[in-house]
């Protein structure tokens, strides 16, 4: 029983305070890797005013608090690795107010992204981000880690619909950050700061988020490549010639046929002349606006040789061609790859990076795969280790992933585009900053959490 | 003569080096009401390497740095308030790259905005942020205040098109903020923290801009609504139908007077029943494309009573109808009116914003204008009182806008949606945000500039 008990029974009553093993247990993972850290105590607040004065008290006693949404990060960010508390948002689950005058939504941080999207359906609205945690991941947590999803090529990550957010600060204050406006320059964005700050400058617990009118329908095109460095080009050149999909994604065959196996025979058949899909989402309101937009697609793809492209305009077939891409990252992951790199290039950079990976598998005999947002020059990277599953702490790996980073610096790219730093990445944000900029974001920690509580050891390397 | 000037001749030579009466004098003034505040010394480098030399020895030496990029600003940002030095960016004027595969422009801050897109249009390219000043304002300028203009409503302000900064710390350290990418989920968005930051936390020296295909073609509708408050509410049912347009103006009655007195005879008629107009423009890539959104425009507008619609696709037609909106601030102003607020509130509470405006000129025998970009909210609201025509440290207009932005305030609104802080605007600032949010906004500028030498009295309140 950890000593300051009686502070948060009496704060919470004892039914929203955990420290039987079974909880410590549960809460000591998330979806990264094999990682388990076990915290003291986990909480279960109600309100941004429980949070306050939890966090007033963990300053005062240099508590560390390890703020926990839906626990599907891939990267440890809701690991509380120097023990202490994990707060875990999960009674935050309130959306406020959905205002259809004013094309917004105001939720506590514990609403699950589908559940949001589920109450905005029968406005007609949406809201942008849709990772593909969705089921599961909380707006906090999408706020924690700046989640893209499948259809940011078009609306945009998180930072682009989060307007205005209230933080419990590191001193237990309670602020608003911006306002509920398009447009602000009001001050310094404090907003975009805490966006993809992943818990370490303070707890999330409100946010207004903008949403848009749902487009009426819409119609997705699989095209299989002969040739994976040319499905990469065309990505590029879909986007030259002036379109804009509401998602672009791209699958290599490796992905594609380990995805396969695990689905049902109406699936897709993949040819043994194909090396990679891009799979196409164009969005709009009739069938006629569409029809345009998948003729100049297939005109742009052309020149490449690829096999036959399929087209799918009712749910059934949609969905077909979606579970592919939808299933990989968990497939994989149980075919023994490694965790899901998040590295993102600018997008004609895309067939530079997809062969650099092939080269630095084959180097260290791994396997590889690549998949996803080419889009936004977002691609998915994991490799099949002989002997190695994991990537903490493994000195082989951290080679491989040091070459691979090196690699994406170069070619004006990082490594992540939406899954953020968290525990595992923190040792590579040298290769991507300067020392001069570590020291800015670290002195912004200093200024806004002296007493480091706030999700010690994440984000910031050591 | 500055007593530090040796250093400064001989790191950029004598003649880039200014500290005669006329210089001073010239660079004492921006476009912010009447205010003139002379510098000791202004200076104008090549390149980051020299503003870095520079900045270590102003912080060596504790010299207030004013850096000056078009001086269009409203709000007072560009004034050398504190004496030290006016550091121009005006030969910083180079046009890096565009990057045709990957649609961005790398930049020097001193390229003015209008320069920029007339080297994208070779390329069929084009960047976002268009504010009215585009004709002589910097990218730089752009970036510190967050700038919007015209297409902000579909696609986006500043900070939706800036991908990475390199910046010069108040230590004298160069950094870039972020990578060349458009998704980054990789430690804190650096990058969102300084544009907006109005130098104050740095200076900008370089910009990696996201650009977009160039829409081929655009019509203008301009709709004369016969009552006010009508033409805010449909600018939301507009919105509310789905409809996107590239701009959406509106302009009261009097702010149309007033600037069609001088227009020449083949302009707009005003029709007597007409109080508001709204100017929208859509853009797309065909005429076909085009023709359902004007019809399902007209449908949404159907129930307010308006005079006739007009059409403009051609250029000659189009320059007439945006003329009236491109020159009104400045014959507004000649005609005596305070400076451009830059109220912003969520879109449909712009009836009530624009009712309560008129209330409080009533109330202090004030005349008011009001016209703007409605499709963000973003609202220009300007008095002219018989008595003051400059609001700087006035007290009767202060009382004035402290009642304004209270009911802003109250709307979920903010302050300025566009033009910045700067030294007009920050006495403001406790009416939007919290004392704890205002210190967080110190701690942040003290970790980055302790020793406070970067545009020192602006944004932050003292």
């Amino acid at each position: 029983m950890p000593e300051y008990i009686d502070f948060f029974v009496e704060l919470l009553g004892p039914e929203h305070c955990f420290y039987d093993e079974q909880s410590l247990e549960f809460y000591s993972y998330d979806h990264t890797e094999n990682l388990s850290f076990k915290p003291l105590l986990v909480v279960k607040p109600e309100n941004s005013e429980e949070i306050s004065q939890i966090v007033k008290f963990c300053n005062e006693k240099t508590i560390p608090i390890t703020t926990r949404s839906g626990g599907t990060g891939l990267m440890g960010g809701a690991l509380p690795i120097h023990g202490g508390i994990v707060l875990s948002m999960e009674r935050l689950n309130k959306i406020i107010k959905i205002d259809i005058q004013n094309y917004q939504a105001v939720v506590e941080a514990g609403v699950i992204n589908y559940q949001l999207q589920q109450a905005l359906e029968p406005h007609g609205l949406f809201y942008g981000p849709d990772p593909s945690s969705w089921g599961s991941s909380y707006i906090g947590g999408n706020i924690a880690t700046n989640a893209g999803g499948l259809r940011a090529v078009k609306y945009g990550v998180t930072s682009a619909s989060v307007l205005n957010l209230e933080v419990v600060l590191p001193n237990g204050e309670i602020i608003w950050t911006g306002a509920n406006t398009l447009k602000n320059s009001t001050g310094y964005n404090l907003t975009q700061l805490f966006i993809g700050s992943e818990g370490t400058l303070g707890i999330v617990t409100k946010a207004v988020l903008k949403v848009l009118t749902k487009p009426k329908t819409d119609i997705t095109l699989l095209i299989p490549f002969h040739n994976l460095e040319d499905s990469a080009k065309a990505v590029t050149e879909i986007f030259k010639s002036g379109l804009l999909p509401c998602s672009l994604e791209l699958m290599e065959r490796n992905a594609l046929e380990q995805t396969l196996l695990h689905l049902d025979e109406n699936s897709i058949i993949l040819q043994e002349n194909v090396q990679a899909h891009l799979l196409i989402n164009f969005d709009g309101n009739s069938q006629e606006e569409l029809l345009p937009l998948l003729e100049q697609t297939i005109a742009v793809v052309e020149p490449f040789p690829t096999e036959e492209i399929y087209f799918a305009d009712n749910e059934t077939d949609k969905n077909r061609l979606w579970e592919l891409r939808r299933k990989v990252a968990e497939i994989v992951k149980s075919n023994g790859y490694t965790i899901e790199e998040d590295t993102v290039v600018p997008r004609a950079e895309l067939p530079n990076l997809i062969k650099f990976a092939h080269q630095l598998a084959e180097k260290n005999e791994c396997k590889v795969v690549c998949y996803g947002h080419a889009g936004d020059g977002n691609l998915h990277i994991r490799f099949n280790h002989p002997k190695y599953k994991n990537s903490y702490n493994n000195p082989v790996i951290h080679a491989m992933l040091y070459e691979l980073f090196e690699y994406i610096h170069s070619l004006g790219g990082t490594i992540s585009g939406e899954h953020g730093i968290g525990l595992l990445q923190k040792t590579f944000l040298p290769i991507v900053f300067s020392k001069a900029n570590l020291q800015i974001q670290k002195n912004i920690k200093k200024a806004l959490d002296p007493k480091n509580i706030m999700n010690p050891g994440k984000l910031i390397p050591d």
